[in-house]
């Protein structure tokens, strides 16, 4: 099988799985995981942030950020199609009592004078504007780069208005690697940040939620109440630290794979990407086909090729770790022959 | 001071003050008070729901509809200017733990394939769609009605995917006396209904909220919770009641006014109606009179006339049962000689 | 009937009905209501805090407290059997996401040592101590007073934490005319007090919440999410008024009332009070009358007297402004004769 | 160091290091993770539940329990030193928003009719009793077995009422070790079970939580939200899978030791047992030795001991799979020099 489903089907390596056997271990709800603290000592540093900590998924981290930062009743701004919004199950009106305000942005870059109109005044009607979340690089967007520029802008106007800014990060060593813009720089225009180990950097479990010392402080209490405080968690620190020594620069080979895949679907009647492919993600859109998405994901998987549904119309693909050039030119294959059939 | 900054400034009238000097109480937490229970059946009948509440304001009887039809990390739809979701403080998320999910209207009116798109699927990482929201009239769009027949089409969708629908009917009765259809038939398409004593019906306090009697059962528990569980509170149905008898056909009046007033602005330079006028609320564009709102709002003022900023370069009149013609033809006077000057 | 059930059933008076037809009023979301305004400004002076709001009940009050002042996972000591943690229904769980964290007392007085034990330390597992509630007079502790000299050491105690201490006061006044302190005294050794205008004082409907310029600055604002932001609310402020003004002093009649009621039933074979009675709250025991408190209930009511059990074989009488001294002694009579039948 | 502090601090054996490089794994937000999906269905078979689910920690499947199987304002029922209400951050509060009754039990064991007196009846003022949470073994109160008769009776109390129970079972195999009674036995008489493989049972992180299947469908999904749902976490339960196969009757080692550990102190002058030891946890009061718990934890550290206070005047100490026979004897020694210096 080809599977190019999502980045989060990478298998570890065999070099990481050698670190997690050899990992030196403690208990990490005492913070006395050597493995686990030197992973977010690394991960800080790269970030440029006083202090990070593991989480155990990309949700975890969104979820603490908006814990941590908002009270109850507050209102966060976010653009339309971001994953806190689509894909983490409401839990943050569940769990941090906040309403979500949406912000239609052009591939997920939302205009800042939109974001500044979206801050609350005061009125006893209002709720108060808690948190502002950026997506980089955005999923649903195609996964598509937030350049720094309208990153910088926006935290300013946050700045202005004193409200938080968060970046959901999961792939932000994708947007790092496109543009070749370190993720300190990133990280720089917003307050807190988080990322995936997992995804295509291939460990096996984990992300990073970094932040100032004061936010690491209570984000760990909070961890601890969502259930992400481990023990030995030393054992995912391990893979995840070399995803960061090893990893980065891969994300290239992601990114042309997609590139050579995005390429070939131009190339095919009845087939019309949704969006220009900037990182390892790509939408294509079917309606041309006049199949179902159903059915096309149906005909891909008979024909050794995994790729999920992604809306009307639209299919998903996303190159990862696990699949090779030989693997794209094989899909562009099974895709003629599906549509010529 | 002519007061058109809203309907809900409106005083009670010598009858309605009388009726609360004579009103039959008792202790409504016990359900004992007669002149309270006389006006829920009253308001039950009216709307043809099982049961009505009393509740003490149109925010606590959205509220309600929310924390009893829905559960935390549910999705809520709603249109993206409605009440619930711009004025009442975030509280939906706050205390039902919901996710708000807005979708653009045209004047307030939802398609109901937007709707239908909107609900979730089932999946890992959705929430699940648990109650959907309509206002008719609607505030924000300027007292615009919701067609029946949209309201049916959504309801039937909704029932399809057994998801709930609320009606935010702060203003139902100025929707009914605007198109001559009875409330009970707007109460048809929605399971619960919440519609305001004071506003243009011109009672001091209340709202009801109607449904099943299995709703109000809940309903009536998370009142207390709320805080709205009183004791002889027959004091405030003895004129909600008057309005109810009284006050609905007087809205005619003010939609009278409203459109005088409408018609008024229209041959005015400067001035341009933000759309159509269909009830009793007024939204007018000064951007041609190259004044701010604070400036024309205060300009108003010191004229005798109150108003309402409503967003960038607009403002809100609303006539109630305060303002007679000759107040909108000296409001019209006034706005004339303010931009003259 | 004799209503002993509750001094919530008292019914407003003839001048308070004349008040509530007098009253000036105006619409308090804008904060401009005179009478609204009056009440506030006499009950912040009676109470020696900066502000007051009055809200629609005593759990409002309460729930509003805990609201601003607490953020979700904070822990909230209170006395094993407090109004807020028996009967207001978890919506202190529920809204405030606070976790109740009962002291054993003993008539309602909790030990300032336990509640200094009950203070938690900063550790990555425990929740922090948000507030601490008081209640005074204690309900189910039978209408018990909670000395100052407590309520001053508890207060140290939270100072001493930097923990705020709230105190439900619903029938703080019945303390008062009790000892003679004034409610200010009472109201020094607390950040925030809520009292109720119904109950004992008479009022049909209302409570005060006071404390300093901020609090009440956000209570306004989550009163508003509950929905206890009303309109021309004057009608219920001007009983409230004379709640304040003429009633305050009249307690002591439902006190003499209590008096006389506990030291006849001290001299019916079969009873047996729970507690000395100290305001208008008497809880007696009739597990020596072999009859269950549903019947013994049930056989007053049939004798035209209305009392409520109040857990396993006790039964709480309230005397209250409807309830005279000759009430009293034939309620005497009648209990007599139910036992002796 | 010889760490008694906790059975957490156990570090994976060489078994399981192999364990986790070999694992086959596969993204279990797919359900797709071979050895997770082994790992939930051993679980399920040795609790004799429909389904089983991995989760990061005891905390969070717990919360998860609560999550699914109560609504906001509902009432938890459970011991008043229970871990979830005295260790878990008040989560329960800030996430199920649910209110913590708690019942003073013995040895961490509730009279049934205490449990059946706390329930709650049908009234406004009430929550909906939604819960009843057992602990076994009872972490505070030394290790205590509760013992099977007890849960029956609780359980059956339950159904009468409708209400779910929940076993946080941290440390069950402790006590079905100890008592020779199955899991199987004790799960029997719950609804929901959470069991950790981190603690004694020696895997590195994680924990169990298993109920009927539809419990675990809308667990599955809460778990998402809390940020549990990873990714390639056959790494986990590949060790997971070890500690059930080889690490369950290990425990009698832990128990024993705990009782050669407890019969020494028995002997030493100045400490008392706060309990009988009956599995792996040994709480002595320290009260004798006029040291403070600060001074003895600190004394011990620099003798190689490592242990933890407990509350005022305990220490608790924790038999695992890291200490040794010699090591409980040698601690013995250095505790008894230390009370002599």
């Amino acid at each position: 099988m080809i599977d190019l489903r999502s980045d989060t089907v990478t298998k570890p390596s065999e070099k990481m799985r050698k670190a997690m056997y050899d990992a030196e271990v403690g208990d990490d709800v005492y913070e006395e995981d050597p493995t686990v603290n030197k992973l977010e000592e690394r991960a800080a540093e790269m970030l440029g942030k006083e202090k990070a900590l593991f989480v155990t998924s990309g949700t975890q981290g969104n979820q603490i950020a908006a814990l941590v930062q908002c009270k109850p009743s507050d209102e966060v701004i976010l653009e339309s199609n971001a994953h806190i919004f689509l894909y983490e199950g409401a839990a943050i009106s569940a769990f941090a009592g906040v309403q979500t305000r949406v912000i239609q942005g052009e591939r997920g870059v939302m205009k800042p004078e939109d974001v500044e109109a979206a801050i609350r005044e005061d009125d006893i009607h209002f709720p108060e504007t808690g948190l502002i979340c950026l997506e980089n690089t955005h999923n649903k967007a195609g996964g598509a780069v937030i350049p720094l520029e309208n990153m910088k802008e926006i935290y300013h106007i946050a700045q202005k208005h004193h409200v938080p800014v968060h970046l959901d990060g999961a792939r932000l060593f994708n947007a790092s690697v496109a543009t070749g813009i370190p993720v300190k720089k990133y990280a720089e225009y917003v307050d807190t940040v988080q990322f995936c180990l997992s995804k295509g950097l291939g460990a096996p479990v984990g992300s990073i939620i970094a932040g100032s010392a004061e936010f690491i402080a209570r984000a760990r209490k909070w961890r601890k109440r969502l259930g992400g405080g481990l023990r030995q968690s030393g054992v995912l620190a391990a893979p995840g630290l070399l995803a960061l020594q090893e990893n980065v620069e891969r994300l290239t080979e992601d990114h042309e794979n997609a590139k050579v895949l995005a390429d070939g679907f131009s190339t095919i009647n009845g087939l019309t990407l949704e969006s220009v492919v900037e990182t390892n993600i790509i939408i294509v859109n079917i309606a041309g086909t006049h199949m179902t998405t159903d059915q096309f994901v149906s005909e891909l998987k008979e024909n050794g090729v995994l790729a999920g549904a992604f809306g009307a119309d639209t299919i998903r693909f996303v190159t990862n770790n696990g699949v090779t050039k030989e693997d794209i030119d094989n899909v562009l294959k099974i895709i003629q022959n599906i549509i010529n059939a």
